[in-house]
């Protein structure tokens, strides 16, 4: 015989069915109570509805055959709880209906309260409360949310009822209206409702009670709550579970109240209760705003005794949970009522503080403390941001957060401006806005407070870039025309010149026009540094910094990055002392012309690489070969058209021949996907010279440093390597290299070569590519592009309506994809390590500053991730989380287990 | 004891050591010679040395120890066969060392004539054969040969003596120099060598022939010899064999002579012998082409017994080796010699002739005929070709042969100018010369007679289009630059205009200038018919034909294809009538503009359907959705910049408007790397009402015709998908959209739905595809192009240093790279089908129609492959080669076999 299912667990009143370990049974807000019950913290008593009965209700439509007995006996357990009958005149019971989902969906989904309470036991329940205005109120609010949530009345059938009873008495507040107009009030709504159903309000408790359970059910596939689950990936099969409970009322007296709080400040972390209480009032009144709440330590004055309960109840919830809570609570009477208790949401600041404060208090472990951290919050602790005190804004426009952080300046549409105005003494801050980026607005962008483009996406050049720099950085904001033909920035029919100030907030993609406030972060924040060590104490694998100048990796190096996974030689070559080289060296028409002009450029790599070596000393310093195709560091062919018809016009005929030389080469270089073209080592194996040169810039340069007595630990990588073929000609041509500048300066220092494994057919031979190298690092951005076929550059037009429809759970640009992507690495990391057990494996794409992705990473196996040196306190914090028992912590673990049993 | 390895091989004059299967140690020609010993065919005795001496030489740069003996023993041997002695002043031995490698490398390696004379047995020589003039002759040559092969000594030192020589006595032939002047070239010869090496010839016969057998193996290491090898994918390492063989003198007299021949005619396979013989000569004479050689048939007159014995002698060699033969032959005062045989070389239709004529004559099965064509032939037979028949002019550039077949005509270089000119009442054709197409010009490339473009590789979109076509192409003309501005084409500093003449010879890439004559095919090529025929009754995969129009789908099933396994819609909307609604409905500004502009259209492309459905009947046909990215259908931003200039001056302000719209929009739609952007079934995902027309006019297509009683076989395919979710999503909105349709019409008609797999993440997220589809097709041009990151139209100016470097072993776009690319095709297939059992898997990427592709394809078990019309007869050859045991040939197969172990 099937045995029968449960569908109702009661709490309250010393009668407890459930715990806090069937949270997927009855919800967040049903185990918090249960748990209560458990821990003798004073809840008004009530049952929950299992979240089997909402997903019965989902497939068959209706609730279960067995559940009316359940729910009868339940509901007479309660009345006797509380020595009221459901549905009894005099003696009325009223409960709350509410939904509680497993993964806590804050207002996605509906409540109502005051169910029981019909125009027959509205004496009763004046009786009860000694005021008729109290009943009135109560039954008017049952109207109003019955009307709007089940019957789907619009609201402003009852808002207007409401704005006019307010209007005739003069008073500016619902809770100031006599005792008469809520007569009228109930009478009006009564009407409404009759008008749209053709019947009143059910006055059967049972039936209103049905109604309201079915409503809180229904309320789960409605279309915000849907968009919620899609945006935070809640699967939409669990459903929600529907806790019914014996009303308390805040708003008996004023000796009645109701109240949210948290057990510590929620921006701060600070040890103190914090939150807001309303004297004589509902819940929803706090909501509504339009009475001014107190904060949560007047109470202490004005109820003394229930302010001391409720700092006691707290702490000892605090101390169960072992976690900051956010808590929900009612006096009725004089009385206490506790009526939620949930983990507290905090900032990034606030999680810190908590997390070492809670170590030092022994509540729990350092580990522990590490996997509490959000790690994108620490990124928010380390970033200004705008000061939204003030309230918010309208909204301009809203992009992709590519790089996190504020900024606020005046527009700028060129890069070339940027620069210009940023050198002028005492100028502004700028914000670059531009449809897009390319390697050539380099120093326009390291100028600018921050950068806004139309296009691109999490990965696009810019965004790249920006999080190279720390900088704050919104893409792909579809709402901007940048009009270059009038110089302006157009959003909708609104215009922008350059000069008008603009504030972004690249923690959300928001752009706001005009200059707002920002908050800066602290100089220093010591819990966070604590942290920090203690998740440096956990890593199982390195983290290293994408970082290409010595400032990069001096910064690098003081966040404990434990070496350079990947330096990208051409960003040193858009200076404007080296700019004139490299096109003279693209321009030459032979070999002997391009060695002549990369002898030029030969000492300047060099000192570049020298310094990074000084900065990093013995830790590995991976630079990669030069990587872009080489019109990224021509002009555009309209520049040099203009340029062309000023020199005629002057009719300088060496400049015109110069010119029209470079309009060829220009045309000649043009690619149509330049992300697919003649860039990465195939530059390499057309003009040898160029890989020639760097060799030697980096080699010699580890000569040199180790003169001074460092010791450099030089790595060389080959990008974009597609077979073994190609890998084996380019190491012999490395190691040839080598060896000729090892005798030309008579003295020889060790060099790793490695490959760059981002091309699909890279990992699908990695194993044969692996008897080339002794190091290969995943160029996961590439991979990405060349495994979906996107564009990283193009692909913001289309992307956003893939996550939108759900096809993708996220940007692939942002958080790996496990199984297209990632099929991929872990063929190629098995391949690698088959072929050479020894060989280091590394993440340098975008991905490696990831939390999501470092996760998969990790049980991967690579050896070390690489991510940009604002990333790195984050990567740091997740490779940490991902390790299984920290060695320090082992003595403790025991300790936690046991605490779970006892919990 | 380790067994003694053997070198040496002998031949002749009864005694044999080796035959025809031992050809890898022999070399070709000293398998032939042993072969012939073997059919007692008459040969000079001979022996030859193994490859495995040769291999011992370049290893350990000497000749094994054990070496000399058997040498001093083969060459006494020798000797007593023909009654001399080697080093003999009055009766000489002398004989001929020449290479032969296991796979032929005609010309590649060199020849020495005559080794064993020396000043001291002239006289013998001029005793025996009863002429001083002609021992003379022979030292002379000796002298040539080793000087220049074995001493190095430049060529031109020899040719200004005999020069000098020939003038002095007013003679035009070295064949009519007297004695006395032979005796002074002699003597200056000497002098010559005797100024380089400051010592005259070694006089010792055995270090005369030392010499020359290490200067033929060194002869394997040469640069045209290793270029040769790089080509033809022949390893270095395998080495020569080298024959020394006894002299026999086609020159000792007019009783004597020297010829080479076929037989049958390698041009068009008639039976027949063939060839040429020159009297009183030696084989260089022939070559040399001063004397004129008689035709072979001529000896039938001339020396009627020698003409009898060599027919009976090549008779019996053909039937022996069941294949044409191309011998060389020696007649020394009236004695017959063979000197070589082996499979003779024949153009493509000799090749079909003879391998029916070969059936016919039972001598081997359908299934070897079909196996003997090599498929890249047929494309030769079916093209017109340039006729080089009064010699090949100078070649003005190469590129690569990316459609085969040949053009002459006045250069365009414009689309439009090709349109208006072919437009022209009796024009010259036309050759469409370009920096590379694109989809606006296929009008333009419609009527050309071939396509020239200076830029893009073996699939860029002038070569897809092309073979699509069966239009010749060169693409990646790296020498051409088309100068737009100036309009005119340069090579170098040559200039060529529109109008001027150019012959393409596309089956080779070479480009000329001027007007070149061409030979057209036969109209009917009935021996042609034969053997495709018994290929399509060996097929064991269908072979479809990638096909969008009418005319193509008709061509497609006159040579058999199965089906039309790719139509590519977009091509539909380029006609002057159809572009217009495209362009509104790409600038319509929300769904309902969009809608009304894909209304006008769905008429348009119903028609196409119908018409395609009627021409393959129950075929199925595949049709792909939209594939292109917009901005394809979009005029160039310059072309709207100068029509905007022109209305701006007329003052029109809606025309003005209308092209300010149009330009913001092409700006938008432009993308960095298009090839990975808003394209495939990402345009259905955002514009669902595109994909709803298409499958609106297919499945309407599909009723209308099974109304005239046609049973249309649709199969919906959908391009570029990535992954499941994707695939499932497109599948309900084309399911959803074919519900309707069939509820509107009140009919339904059966249909499939499918994917397209050319992304990397595609292939191997396959499984998870497959619960969504019933076929899947490989889209390899796109899965080479993202597995290599390769973009298609711009790797032509890396992929031949690629191939040069022997980085890559061939062209990925022309033959499939198995071990990336293929990697994922196998990985994709075993996840399909383990999927779904039932699925059809294809192919209809270019690869669909190269035969070393296909015989891969054919390993991994799809179901057909699909190629353009031009290339069926190809792919169903190389299918047919690729069928294990043909069924009609099961009777023969052990016929077959049993002769293998009598020969």
């Amino acid at each position: 015989m099937k045995r029968k299912e449960k569908y109702i667990y009661r709490f309250g009143n010393r009668a407890v069915d459930g715990d806090e370990s069937m949270r997927e049974i009855l919800g967040g807000k049903g185990a918090g109570l249960a748990e209560m019950t458990r821990l003798s913290i004073p809840v008004p008593p009530g049952f929950t509805i299992g979240t089997n009965a909402c997903r019965h209700y989902m497939k068959q439509g209706c609730l279960p055959a067995e559940f009316d007995d359940e729910m009868a006996a339940a509901m007479d357990w309660l009345g006797r709880s509380v020595d009221r009958r459901f549905g009894d005149e005099q003696n009325p019971l009223l409960v709350s209906v509410r939904s509680g989902a497993v993964i806590s969906m804050p207002g996605m989904m509906d409540t109502i309260l005051n169910v029981g309470l019909t125009q027959g036991s509205l004496g009763g329940l004046a009786a009860q409360s000694g005021s008729l205005r109290f009943a009135l109120d109560a039954y008017r609010r049952l109207l109003q949310m019955m009307g709007t949530v089940v019957l789907q009345i619009p609201k402003k059938e009852f808002d207007a009822v409401l704005d006019a009873a307010r209007a005739r008495e003069k008073v500016s507040t619902d809770s100031e209206l006599s005792e008469t107009a809520l007569e009228d009030v109930v009478q009006l709504f009564n009407s409404a409702i009759f008008r749209y159903e053709e019947k009143i309000l059910p006055q059967d408790p049972n039936e209103q009670l049905r109604l309201a359970i079915q409503a809180v059910f229904d309320s789960w596939g409605n279309e915000r709550a849907e968009y919620y689950r899609r945006l935070q990936g809640i699967p939409d099969h669990l459903g929600t579970a529907v806790t019914v409970q014996a009303m308390v009322f805040g708003n008996a007296g004023w000796d009645s109240g109701t109240g949210v709080g948290f057990t510590r400040n929620p921006s701060t972390g600070s040890r103190e209760m914090f939150g807001e209480f309303l004297a004589n009032a509902q819940g929803e009144d706090i909501v509504a705003g339009t009475r001014t709440p107190l904060p949560i330590a007047a109470l202490a004055s004005k109820m003394p005794e229930v302010y001391a309960e409720l700092a006691s109840v707290v702490h000892r919830l605090e101390q169960h949970y072992r976690d900051a809570q956010d808590f929900e609570f009612t006096v009725e009477k004089g009385k206490l009522f506790l009526l939620q208790t949930r983990s507290a949401k905090r900032s990034g600041v606030a999680a810190v503080r908590i997390a070492v404060d809670m170590v030092d208090d022994g509540l729990i472990s350092k580990f522990e403390a590490v996997t509490r951290i959000q790690p994108a919050s620490i990124g928010e602790i380390l970033s200004p941001q705008l000061d939204f005190s003030a309230g918010v804004p309208e909204v301009l426009t809203v992009g992709i957060a590519a790089s996190p952080g504020a900024a606020v300046g005046r527009i700028v549409l060129s890069a070339e401006e940027a620069v210009r105005i940023a050198a002028l003494p005492g100028s502004d801050p700028v914000i670059l806005v531009s449809q897009e980026t390319t390697a050539e607005d380099i120093h326009g962008m390291a100028v600018a407070a921050g950068l806004l483009t139309a296009n691109g996406g999490a990965t696009s050049h810019a965004a790249v870039v920006a999080r190279g720099m720390g900088k704050c950085c919104i893409t792909g904001a579809k709402g901007i025309f940048v009009d270059e033909i009038r110089g302006v920035m157009r959003v909708g029919d609104a215009v922008y010149s350059p000069g008008d100030w603009i504030s972004l907030d690249a923690s959300t993609g928001r752009v706001f026009a005009g200059r707002l406030p920002m908050c800066m972060p602290e100089e220093k924040n010591p819990t966070l540094d604590t942290i920090l060590k203690w998740a440096l104490d956990l890593k199982h694998l390195d983290v290293r910094a994408n970082a290409d100048t010595p400032v990069d990796a001096r910064n690098a190096r003081s966040w404990g990055a434990r070496g350079i996974g990947l330096c990208r030689t051409e960003h040193m070559f858009f200076s404007t002392d080296r700019l004139p080289h490299i096109r003279a060296m693209i321009l030459a028409s032979n070999s002997d012309e391009r060695r002549l002009a990369l002898d030029k450029l030969l000492p300047m790599q060099q000192q570049d690489f020298e310094e990074l070596f000084r900065q990093m000393s013995s830790l590995p310093v991976t630079i990669r070969l030069l990587d872009p195709p080489l019109h990224e560091f021509l002009p555009s062919l309209d520049e040099v058209k203009t340029e062309l018809a000023t020199v005629r016009k002057e009719g300088n005929q060496d400049a015109i021949n110069r010119l029209l030389i470079l309009s060829k080469r220009i045309q000649t270089l043009a690619e149509i996907n330049p992300m697919m073209g003649h860039r990465g080592c195939r530059l390499s194996i057309t003009y040898p010279e160029i890989l020639e040169m760097q060799v030697r810039a980096i080699l010699q340069a580890a000569i040199a440093v180790a003169e001074e007595g460092v010791t450099p630990n030089p790595e060389i990588m080959v990008p974009l390597i597609a077979g073994a073929e190609e890998m084996r000609w380019l190491r012999r041509k490395i190691d040839e290299t080598a060896t000729k500048i090892f005798e030309d300066c008579g003295v020889a220092v060790p060099y790793h070569v490695g490959a760059m494994i981002e091309l699909p057919r890279a990992a699908l031979c990695a194993g044969a590519i692996a008897e080339h190298i002794s190091f290969a690092s995943f160029g996961t951005n590439d991979l990405t592009q060349m495994t979906f076929g996107f564009s990283r550059d193009d692909s913001g037009k289309f992307l956003d309506s893939y996550v939108e429809q759900g096809i993708l759970k996220s940007n692939p640009f942002v958080t790996i994809d496990r199984e297209g992507v990632g099929s991929l690495i872990r063929i190629a990391i098995g391949q690698l390590r088959a072929a050479n057990p020894a060989i280091v494996v590394g993440i340098c794409g975008e991905h490696g500053g990831d939390p999501a992705s470092i996760e998969f990473f990790s049980s991967l196996g690579v050896d070390y991730v690489s991510c940009s040196p604002a990333r790195i306190p984050v990567a740091q914090l997740a490779v940490a989380q991902t390790a299984a028992i920290p060695i320090f912590d082992k003595e403790s673990a025991t300790q936690q287990l046991s605490e779970h049993f006892v919990g």
